[in-house]
This record gives C-alpha cells, sequence and structure tokens, in this order.
C-alpha cells in the first residue's frame, strides 16, 4: 500500500506547539516535506526543542496565521495544511477574549482566504475541540449533540470549525474538522496549569508533589495519547469523502479525574493525590463529564485508538524524565 | 400598567438602521432616554432621516462598537442596551469574511466587556438572525433546530449570540438572543439589494419595473413587519425571566417569494412580477424555506404579531411614496 503522505507537501500551523511537532515529526518520518508556521507566542506551547528530532529537515518559518502576507506564501503549493494554530487556554480565552477571537477566529479566516486565493486544491484539517459541545445532556457525545459552549474559547473554535465548513461548501475548499478530546503526551508544555490537566498533573509527579484533583474528582473526561491523535489526523486527511463533514475524535472511554491522578501516581511511582476546590476560573468554564462518541470517524476511516492510557502515561513520564530541563525549572 | 420605558435610559447601537431608529421613535414615545450609537458604514443601512420624528429628542452618538473607549463610555447608567449594530449583508459576508467577523463578533465582545466593567447591570437585547439555522430541516424552524449556517454572516451572527450567553452564564450579565426572521417595513435602506428583499421589492413596484424573483419562487419565507418586531423587542426586554435564552422571532406563517411579489404588485398598484435566474452570490448562500416557531417567546412574553402581511406592505409603500428621496434616487 503506498504511503500517501511520501513527497506530499504539507503545511501544519501551530506546527512549534504540542499536536504540531509530533505531527511534524512522524510525517518527516513518513517521508513529507513539512513547513511549519509557528507565531511562538509565550504559554501557548510553542518549543524550538519540540522539533529537536526532525531537525533541519523541517522548514521553520516564524509568522502568524493572522498575517495574511505569509499566509499568503505558506499555503502555495502545499498538498496539506494541518491547521492546529490557535490559542488554546481557556482561562485566558476569558480574561482576554478579543485575542482570542483574533487569533482563533480571524486567524482561521485569513488561511482560508490564503487558500482560496493562492491554493484551493489543498486539504485542510481543522482541529476543534471537544468543548464546542459545552455541557453534555447525552453521554457519549455524538456530532449531532446540542453546541453550547460554556466559554470563549470553545465558541471560537466553534466558529472557526462553522467557517471551514462553508468555505468547503460555498467556495470550493477541501476542509474538514475534528472536535478533539483532551489530547496528552510528550511535547505538551509544562510550564503552567491553564490547560493541559493530563500533562500537569504528570509534572506534579515528577516533581513529588500533590497532584490537585477539584472536588470529589468524579468528572469524566476522554483522554487520548497524542500518537493516536496523530494516527486519527492522518486517517482522516487521506479519506477523501471525510471532507466537508465534522468527526469527533477521542477513545470513547470516560476516566474520572480521582482515577486518572491515581493511574499517574501508580506509573510514576511518585507524587500523590490532593483534593481542593475548584478555584471561580476553572468552575466558570467547567462543562462536566465529557466522553466521545467515536463511531463516526472509526466508520469512515477505520481509525482506532490503541494505545491504552497507562501505557500513554508511562511514555509521556519517560519523556519528561529524560528532557525535563526543556519544559519546565524545578 | 406601569409603562417600563417611562425615564428608562436606553442605548440602542445601530441606532440609525433600519430596527433601530424604528425603536428610537418608539421608545421616544414611551418616554425613555434614548442614546443611538452608529458608524454610519455605507451601504448598511445608516440614514440621519431614518429619526427625522424624534430629532432632538435623541442623543446620536458617531462611532463603532468597536471602539472600546466611546463603548466603556455610552453604556454606563443605561437600564437597556439594545445591540443591533452589525453587517448585515450576506453578499458583502462573503466577499469581505475578516470585516463581518470585526464587526459582528469583535464589535459583540466589545460591547459586552464595557458593560461587563462599566454597567453590569444593564439589560442587554441581542438581535441575531434566523440565519443562523442554514438549511432548515423541519418546518416550523425551533430554536432546537441545528444551526448550520450555509455563509459567514450568519455564523458571525451565531458566534455573537454564544458570546451574549456565555457572558450571561459566566460573567454574571443580563443578555437574551432573538433569532429574528426577515423583517420588513418604513427606514429600511433601499440603495441596493443585497439584503432586505420585500423592501427591495417594494422599490422595484414604485418605481414601476420588474419585480425579480430568483427561480420559480417558490421558497418560502416568513416576513415580519417592523412594528410587530419592535412589540416582541420590547417584550423580551421587559421579561426578567427571558434573560439568558434563545427565541425566534416571526410570524409562523411561509409565503413564497412569488406570493410576496404578487401581494406587493397588488397593494401597490405598480410594478410587475418577474422570473429571473438565480445568481451564483444568491445561490451560495440560500438556505432554503425558513417558517418560525415563534411559540416560546409567545409563551414567555404573550407577545404575538398582530399586522398582517398586506397592511405591513400598505404601510410601507406609504411611507417610501412620501418619502423616496431620502432613500433613493429615481
Amino acid at each position: 500500500m503506498k504511503n500517501p503522505f511520501e513527497n506530499a507537501n504539507v503545511l501544519i500551523t501551530g506546527g512549534l506547539g504540542f499536536i504540531g511537532s509530533n505531527l511534524a515529526i512522524r510525517l518527516v518520518g513518513l517521508g513529507a516535506n513539512v513547513t511549519l508556521v509557528d507565531n511562538m507566542l509565550p504559554r501557548q506551547g510553542g518549543n524550538l526543542f519540540n522539533i529537536e528530532p526532525v531537525k533541519g529537515k523541517v522548514h521553520v518559518n516564524f509568522s502568524d496565521i493572522r498575517n495574511a502576507l505569509s499566509m499568503n506564501y505558506l499555503v502555495q503549493g502545499k498538498d496539506y495544511v494541518f491547521h492546529l494554530a490557535g490559542q488554546v487556554n481557556h482561562v485566558d480565552s476569558m480574561r482576554n477574549p478579543i485575542q482570542d477571537l483574533d487569533i482563533n477566529c480571524k486567524g482561521t479566516l485569513v488561511l482560508l482566504e490564503a487558500c482560496h486565493h493562492n491554493n484551493p486544491d489543498a486539504r485542510i484539517i481543522f482541529a476543534g475541540t471537544r468543548g464546542e459541545y459545552g455541557k453534555s445532556v447525552h453521554l457519549p457525545v455524538d456530532e449531532e449533540h446540542p453546541t453550547n459552549p460554556v466559554g470563549i474559547y470553545a465558541i471560537t473554535n466553534l466558529t472557526a470549525e462553522k467557517m471551514v465548513l462553508v468555505y468547503h461548501n460555498v467556495k470550493g475548499l477541501q476542509g474538514v474538522c475534528l472536535r478533539i478530546t483532551n489530547t496528552f503526551g510528550p511535547r505538551h508544555q509544562m510550564m503552567h496549569d491553564e490547560y493541559g490537566v493530563l500533562n500537569w498533573f504528570i509534572r506534579k509527579a515528577l516533581d513529588d508533589e500533590a497532584i490537585p484533583v477539584f472536588g470529589d474528582g468524579a468528572i469524566l473526561r476522554d483522554f487520548l495519547y497524542v500518537d493516536d491523535l496523530l494516527d486519527g489526523l492522518l486517517a482522516i486527511a487521506t479519506t477523501p469523502g471525510a471532507y466537508g463533514d465534522v468527526y469527533n475524535v477521542g477513545t470513547g472511554r470516560g476516566i474520572s479525574f480521582r482515577e486518572l491522578a491515581e493511574t499517574i501516581v501508580a506509573v510514576a511511582g511518585q507524587g500523590r493525590v490532593a483534593h481542593v476546590p475548584f478555584t471561580r476560573e476553572r468552575k466558570e468554564v467547567e462543562p462536566g463529564d465529557y466522553v466521545a462518541d467515536i463511531r463516526k470517524i472509526q466508520e469512515a476511516t477505520g481509525w482506532n485508538p490503541g494505545i491504552p492510557l497507562e501505557e500513554g502515561i508511562r511514555r509521556t513520564v519517560e519523556f519528561y524524565r529524560k528532557y525535563r530541563d526543556h519544559y519546565w525549572k524545578r
């Protein structure tokens, strides 16, 4: 079977961030010509060390998806555009909603316009969030579930998704949208706890500190290991019939925060679980239980998440034990 | 029964436009202190003649909802903020999506932030569009209907609505959102045909020209006369239990474009119906039949639309016969 990414030209927005850098490493391994664009906005996860394994094998372009002049060039000749750039911090989105709108919505429009005018045949894969659903009215959450976001970050993701679909439906672009569950693994920022809860718990364990579980820790989340997400992104990207639609990505399995913290302590052999009260900022944007219904992407692509939670945690612990100094200072 | 608007302080964004100016006239009649803010963006309907009946009785502030410095002052001391300002042209939103996003989403955020910091007790009434639903999957369309907009204008309205609800739910503001059907009547712009189809049909009739009905004219719309909309806006604004939610406003009755054009010709005694092919730009953003399910607002407020289509058309024809020169040149 032919590897569809061999010699493919790929642009990854947010390419120095968590998912973008892992995707870049995977695509270089598959023989793709990979260009990364990243604005290196502080606290958002952009980190040159993330692409150390493919140093010199990817093109790094420091710019911003809101910069139309840059984007008009960067999209040219690309077969695939993985659009992962975004303001990803829920808490920041409530403190600075206009910046969130600017990056996530205007940035997406600039990218879509750049493709429309310079490369209408590009395949665009947009990474949205399960936050687009808001509070779950049933579990697991399928793609027909109501979308009532509880924070600005989730609204701007939903808006960006709908823009991709309008450009697909009306302007003839090829766009497909994912609503991605909580994802964890190597190369996530570890500087602060404002997003990426599982990775933060791992930092606390590796520092042999208390892992702060809000409330009784009974709220369920669906935690996906990043390598499974990469498989999903590549599966969707190479399924022509998938374009023009929206797909959940997750494991389909709910894990409570308490169980998560206990598992991390057990795998790492360090840290301890501590129950703490919700902060106001967290409580405000906490939508409650979430478990993804992943039948739609499974049926469309044959993709399945294969890495058990414990194994994903083990790999993540191993990565940060080795490279901790590149991610946080003790 | 006390008139709740007597001596009330009211801000109307987009106050020199179609709905805003009609609302201003009504509120002055009810004894309110009315301030209008409008950016007078060309082709969007802002027209000083619109407020001729209340000249000297309202405060007119030329500025832009995107201007935080203005908005921080304008919201102060207001009991009600009717947020009607917006880029309202479907066709323009596809040509210049970034401007549409900027006005409709950033502008709404600036207004919400202004209220949050300067007047958190203001009651905010947001005027959205039935376009937020996109293609109808059932008729009549209730508020639980899926929201899959077919154009950028409808997306940015949906986004603004969700922002109002997040500020209501999370930041403690009082916000209520309407999804308004096609509305017509006096004081609508008559310079071009890019939005406001019923008013445009009336112009063609008054110029004794052909009224251009796209295709076979069988598509259904729900046409609301502006005075009925004003009653709905005031009813929602003064129903405390309505805040934090979304309400359709319409008549609940579907009229085909063909029947509409024939009715206008009959009422005006001028013009003629002509069937013309869809333009590409129109076809792109045409969502098909729409009829509002208005039971939710009826149950919440007791409001009912009372003006028959023919009567609304008669009043509109009369207005433009008298004041044509202020709206278009023959």
